[in-house]
């Protein structure tokens, strides 16, 4: 059975995409979901995304380590901002975070009642492709984006993770989005940091000295994990099967 | 001074890039603004763009001739759909037309209170750049998209335009939906026609076996005018002054 794959470049038009017997993939590139992929990576148990300081504060009381970041910069008080690189950090193994940033938090929530929920990233590339061959469904990309609007890091993701899926023939598209983002990919894998030289958010963490945050958002597939939605809407880590492995 | 050129793909999005002294160029390439321009440039003196087509009919106890497109098919007792090929005729000259479509004529809506706004098309693709640079003011490209969603071609024509404005030294910009136009327009301008193979809308018409309509409306420069929008919320039309023709 073949199946539809589509992308959404903002949570401000989830609504448009949104149904059901879908499975959603939120990127946020710079930097949330790609710090929420390195902490699973380093042992974290389970994270929750929420919308608001507050929210975070809250469930700080009940053992949460405070992750948190508004406008590219960590919240006052807070152990962890949203760079990736903090998380790379063996101490967080076995432990609980709650996060809340400007843009990425605020799509997962968007898409918390969907169908599944997996948090994508260049990281994690190969390994969230093979997640969505295994959940065999309808897939949406939905791109953070930047305060509402359009942002080319997550659109590249979107368009690498596209390329995956129709490859193996199972995906298809009849989605203009899809084909932008994979157009633009196609140009800018083989110089993704050169390609977002002078894109708007690389701009604003330029500002905040972030290179290496950067560097290493843009590095594929450094780990084979995902962190998927459970039951209760925590995120939880999904490995890939070890009996069967990778299908490739 | 240096202006801005921002791109809007949908006009759901408009509110977000809303803005004072910001000029809008309007541009939905299959195939409402295309058949604009045509129209005008054979001789139309006046054309309002409504909502329904309920308006429309009530315009025309005034002596305005109907044109209305649902989907891609012409509106039934209209006179015209809104294929600009049907617009390529002398004895509309001196006539007065109200339009309603699918996509197009909703995006002139959303932006009817800019400072000004103006009709875009590959059809006047370089007059429009013209008439920004007379205008010298930000510019904002909104994309009527196809129901709310971003599509392929008006994207492209985004991109064009942004390539004219940008190369002249005047105009800059940090709007990633700009670079994301622009990159896809230089990749496809060559071939639009073969770029837009696979878009949806494109599909879409193919059904509606209109093959030589959107061979039309991917030619470029064919007219040298520019519908733009009167204090009364009419659209008439502007041309390059003789005086000093074309800066180039």
């Amino acid at each position: 059975m073949e199946h539809k794959i589509e992308v959404c470049f903002s949570p401000h038009q989830y609504s448009l995409f949104k149904k059901d017997k879908q499975v959603v993939v939120v990127v946020d590139i710079l930097r949330a979901t790609s710090a929420i992929v390195t902490a699973f990576a380093h042992g974290v148990s389970s994270m929750v995304a929420v919308k608001t300081p507050e929210e975070a504060i809250e469930l700080a009381k009940h053992g949460y380590l405070l992750a948190g970041e508004r406008n590219g910069e960590k919240l006052e008080g807070f152990m962890f901002g949203n760079s990736p690189i903090s998380f790379t950090n063996q101490a967080i193994a076995g432990k609980k975070i709650v996060i809340t940033t400007t843009n990425g938090t605020q799509a997962i929530h968007k898409a918390a009642d969907s169908e599944a929920l997996a948090i994508g990233a260049f990281l994690n590339l190969d390994a969230v492709a093979e997640w969505c061959k295994r959940a065999s469904m309808d897939v949406l990309v939905l791109c953070a984006g930047w305060k509402d609007k359009f942002n080319l890091e997550d659109t590249l993701f979107a368009g690498a993770l596209s390329e995956r899926l129709l490859a193996g023939g199972n995906w298809s598209t009849r989605c203009d989005s899809a084909y932008a983002a994979l157009n633009l990919w196609k140009h800018a894998q083989h110089n993704l940091y050169g390609f977002l030289e002078s894109s708007s958010h690389r701009h604003r963490l330029q500002h905040l000295q972030l290179e290496d945050d950067i560097r290493f958002c843009l590095e594929l597939n450094h780990f084979d994990i995902v962190p998927v939605q459970d039951r209760n809407g925590k995120l939880v880590q999904w490995e890939i099967p070890v009996d069967t492995g990778r299908e490739g």
